[in-house]
């Protein structure tokens, strides 16, 4: 039986990482349990940086980016010294369960701390880069796309007005979700995945030839490359000055960075960090152990948190076609 | 084989539908295939008010509200003569097909001209309502959450600083979605939904326990409670007024109203708009006919327009529990 | 020499109170001034509702709309009882000044507590409806004007797809600054304000002219009306029903309400809030009583608070007569 | 007496160009006068890309960003003969007057033309960066300040869940306009402008001493420098790189680049844009020539068109002041 719990939340900040906690302490006390928040991620356990949560003090931050727990990336972790003192910490503050909102990184630490710790352990996937298996999205992706998107409809709107061609560096270091997603949505001419390879030097042919026949289409008019991070070597600007020099036509580069990490969280972020915070708890009450409370068809499910870094996860292939397709028209 | 295709947007306007007109048209020009857009709806098709729509009409709308094309009802296809005029202009225009953007009554207004129409036809589920069977969500959807929840965010802060009740109505005449994903993800204190029945005066008793319930626990505190149109006899402002006279405190009433159609899509929709449109070009080359194309646990499917009506589709019961088990508690 | 100073805001809440109470804490601190909060305006004078506020609780509240001071109407202070009362629990914290983030309703309660503390009074000007005297602006009109417009924009959007007629009734219960700009700002074919006096039924011939005008000039078509609060007896949805009759065509009515007073504050709100709270401590510090600190002109300066509601400010007669002028051509 | 006259938009496009544009075009209209409205600025004159603009033209545009009549910079005005050019195609078209949308470098262009030309020359100035005389703000500005504002509430927003350093950069190549402004309104902790001249290597401790001071103060926290473009040589990357070197704490930096130029018009600058533009029409019958319409006190009035580029107007000195105040404090 749980009667006290710990949580946290861990590796790059989410938007949606509040409405998570904020569930988890609510649903917690409906059962009647105690709930203690580390501060900084797995720090806070190393450092007894942590403080009782009660439903008064999650009111009204399911609208606010970032997290009031705070997060962090924690080296410690990474030795076994480090994971037996964090175990060493939950037992003293005789905590039943521990809850991480994180990505795939901090669920490793998790697997690390679960070596020597008595308790359960469940996970709820918290990072805007939707690089998690076992959910269909993680908390953050959909408020991330649509931070990019609006940046890009502003892009478009100065890109137009010179008709000129820019290159939007997106985030997602491993995976083109971002880059696919806010690129199809903000009807980017083109759309450059980390899936498709490193894009070399001397493949920019593959790139420059749509645009000339773009612009043989449908004369000169403003054209937008998304590009996901990590891409190119050298970088978007790199490659936006490439792009510059084999056109003879400027090419723009806009990195977008950490203004996606923010922002209050959308709907969308705000719903799935409600549910999987708040079936993760009843999960918890159920014997749950190990697992990661995701979403699948809709449906919370729980998933292995040691498989969580598989990346079986594939972008939406019927959107790449089609990009492709249209694109190359 | 199709050659030509006509493509109008019906009923309640919705945002995406723009994005789905850009994709049908860049899909079917991808395929040699000539289209026809029809202005306000089927009137378009009965009152001659169409025109070619070529890639370059497309361009830069994908991230505007509304339609370009123009919505409307059309009360003359309930009509057998209606239907039949339709068709026929279907025919003179020589067009193989036809696609509808819209919701379920528009769908029945499709299957009315099938009886006379030797082309294919096939809808694509454009409403705010998400109230479609044969898709996990319509087009329109995702932005009317996050506009409504845009605007009862803005309440809250004025609610919290006067610490107030509020009742905020949302669109939504036959089903909860849109107030139980807003409420939800507003963290409103009561949702109350179509779903539930309609409410009776003698039954505010359920609404005030858990009000006064949540004054004793946390002090006064800013209240605010989601209500679908349609809820109670005499409208939102009169719950508002019984209320505050059952509690002898001041509710007020917000009605959000038409706002919720209107804004640039967000993300999700403009994804699901262009997937499903060029999903439905891509199926009408492939031969369907009296089909809506949906997306089902991220997947374009086919459902028939026959039964896109028979709401078997429901709110999500996860939810629903947990909102009435933290409410009450 | 001021050593300890109270600060409240009272009326209405208006998007930027945050960032006013920040500017005025971190001013204090750079003069060593001690200050004390009070929660829900005067009432937390009554009821000893107070906390010290340090830098430290003031850090990151600019963004947010609403006031972490909670905001209130005071009727007590109606009374010469309930000044003395007030007057005696700023003698009995030692506060040597207090400074009041309100309207000129609040002004009003201010000048009744001077009757009897022997402190220093000033005013900050914090309203959305920028009725106030001897400042060019209010704070908090700038971001309700973009919730409004952001409102407009939607309702446009839809009134376009489907060629509507929407009257849109915003704040402003005494004048039309919110109404005005926010017309001229969606470009709303018809503005109704308080400064025409109110419209009697008998009067809707104007109104109508000029739908009929431009209804024969560029056809059917989308057609806003703004509509101050109160300008209609029976208010906006009575108009609208008046109107509908009238031209034989619906007309609907969008009540905004209370969506116009939230907000995270607009650039201009959170910069004139600065400045101004800013001003009014240093000007505490200057000798300053029983005035307010407003900006006109670009320039911060003191104005006699007993003066700020002669309501000698006007709506921009240049824009007033542009719109008519266009609205009847 | 004026019967036709032409309008063009020129420079860095500004958001609220467009709704410039219509105000221009319907005062026009209200005044009989036809409008040509030239594409891609001046290039629009030489090359003969030119199209009516009539009151339809310019229905609902006044929300969007951009210009719907393109922009440009056109280098073959510098020259005597391009000018010359230029005039005869006014002359050519008998057109009685030109209004140019545009900032300094553009009035620079209409002064030249003006050598040639025998019809009446107006400006309205346009341009985010706030750097033109003879008016409080252009058309453009507070949209930037928004949009720039919006990106480093979400940088803050990581900034806090990780507690770090940011160095975010705004546009404004020689003014210090957008920095100051956007700076003031997120509560950043420094601004570095460029009216305090460019910063040197060996100039970073009076950066660092408010950092090591805050840090002491109020322990680990997030840390936000607004920095003006062109304030560091290298760049505000190699600021950062330098700033980390020297702290010993990683700092980041996140140039918004172009996203600042794009988006919706705030209210603010469409409520400007059509003073602005009306009232330059109007001007243009009284008989103004080579003058900007430009408002001051809330005035509109108009300005020699060869003294805009004077730069008297200066950033506020309040601001600054306090500013530099509580940064060091």
């Amino acid at each position: 039986m749980i009667k006290r719990m710990g949580i946290l939340t861990s590796g790059g900040d989410a938007p949606g990482m509040n409405a998570a906690i904020r569930a988890a302490v609510l649903t917690a006390a409906a059962h009647n349990i105690d709930v203690i928040g580390f501060r900084h991620g797995f720090n806070g356990l190393l450092e007894d940086d942590q403080q009782t949560l009660l439903p008064q003090h999650v009111q009204h931050i399911i609208q606010h980016g970032g997290t009031v727990l705070k997060s962090a990336r924690c080296k410690a972790l990474h030795t076994d010294a480090g994971a037996r003192q964090a175990a060493e910490a939950l037992h003293r503050l005789q905590l039943d369960a521990l809850l991480i909102i994180g990505g795939d990184g901090s669920f490793r630490g998790a697997l690390a701390i679960a070596q020597h710790y008595r308790g359960q352990i469940i996970g709820v996937p918290g990072t805007i880069d939707n690089d998690v298996d076992g959910t269909d999205f993680t908390i953050g992706f959909a408020t991330a796309i649509d931070t990019a998107l609006d940046a890009i409809d502003k892009i478009r709107d100065t890109a137009d007005a010179f008709e000129r061609i820019f290159l939007v560096e997106l985030m997602g270091r491993h995976s083109g979700y971002i880059a696919l997603s806010a690129g199809i949505a903000a009807g980017a001419e083109q759309i450059i995945c980390p899936e498709f390879g490193t894009l070399q030097a001397n493949e920019l042919k593959a790139l420059i030839k749509p645009i000339q026949h773009a612009q043989l289409l449908r004369g000169k008019s403003s054209y937008i490359i998304v590009v996901a991070e990590n891409s190119y070597p050298g970088g978007t600007t790199a490659l936006a000055e490439a792009l510059s020099t084999a056109l003879g036509i400027e090419c723009r580069a806009c990195i977008l960075g950490h203004i996606q990490r923010g922002g209050s969280p959308v709907g969308a972020d705000r719903i799935l960090a409600t549910k999987l915070a708040a079936y993760a708890v009843e999960q918890l009450v159920n014997g749950a152990h190990l697992m990661m409370a995701g979403e699948v068809n809709q449906q919370a499910a729980l998933y292995p948190l040691a498989q969580t870094g598989e990346r079986k996860k594939q972008i939406d292939p019927y959107l790449v076609r089609w990009q492709q397709q249209i694109a190359s028209d």
